[in-house]
């Protein structure tokens, strides 16, 4: 029987170098050395690395915030601000790089592997879902216009904060994430 | 002294496999074998994959249209809308797959070649220079709003295209270009 340590070590070790080096240049060997796991040990866990790619991102979801978006004390538009700022500073701190890691397996690998684009569809639809929430409330509490109804509002701005994260990688600068600021919740959402 | 064009068709190669497969999933021999030249052919024309790589996204950004985006002949918004209609049905043709290329390289490599994050910075600068002088245009024309300036538009305008293409990949359908029709025409270039 297997220590769960190791699993869990191996699903932070993915997360880590499938974000850090993209899909095709991570090869099990680096999972398991960033792990601290010898290679063989690998396959008592995971069926292969597209397997773990899965579990992986749903770890990564974990980490993104969803649930303050859905927070009821705070002030709708205040969530969806917080949120953004947080994504925004988490990248600022990561020098622009990596981008999101839903976004980059989704450009990499979803041609490729069925099993990862249905991943990364179910990883988008549950952020969509949540910030489809927050508008919903914003759009109830008066705040933003109900011309256009929120799951689309939201798919939108998702959208939107994907591609500014690749500006910003491409640029090394934060300019896009002021633009995405300035139109999401200048323009957009009002 | 090499035929002008093996040159040629391994940029052409080169596109279709960097685009269809991802850089780090295209190896040299796979570009030699889609032209149909000898691997050792590769070198006589480039000094690696990576400097290919960079030819190939001018030789991809010269069949954006960007020229269309310039047209005074054509009212200015018809311009936008013609032109990602271009592009919206480019991504249908092919069922949805593949994204933009630069967008594609942005993610996978930028983070790890210098001189890919500046072609991809430079081929996003040029497809937002060429939106942002119809967006000028627009404006004087008194299609679009000035509170914001037409380079910032352009940017917002770019990175939600770019985020619609991630999003219509991981879920194989068209609604997000509807989406981004739908705000951008409707909402922020008014």
């Amino acid at each position: 029987m297997a220590r769960p340590s190791l699993r869990e070590n191996l699903i932070a070790a993915a997360v880590e170098q499938f974000h850090g080096r993209g899909y095709a240049a991570t090869g099990v060997k680096d999972i398991t050395d960033a792990a601290g796991a010898p290679k063989g040990s690998f396959y008592n866990h995971f069926k292969s690395k597209e397997a773990l790619a899965v579990v992986a991102l749903e770890r990564y979801g974990a980490t993104r915030g969803l649930d303050s978006l859905l927070d009821p004390a705070v002030p709708p538009l205040t969530r969806l601000r917080r949120h953004f700022e947080f994504l925004r500073d988490e990248n600022i701190d990561a020098d622009f790089s990596r981008g999101c890691l839903v976004g980059d397996l989704a450009i990499e690998v979803a041609d490729h592997s069925e099993a990862l684009r249905t991943s990364t569809r179910k990883s988008f639809e549950a952020w969509a879902g949540a910030l489809a929430h927050a508008i919903t409330d914003a759009q109830r509490a008066g705040d933003v216009s109900k011309a256009l109804d929120s799951s689309t509002l939201a798919g939108f701005v998702l959208a939107s904060w994907e591609g500014a994260l690749i500006s910003a990688r491409t640029e090394r600068s934060a300019k896009p994430f002021e633009t995405f600021f300035t139109i999401v919740f200048g323009v957009i959402l009002r």
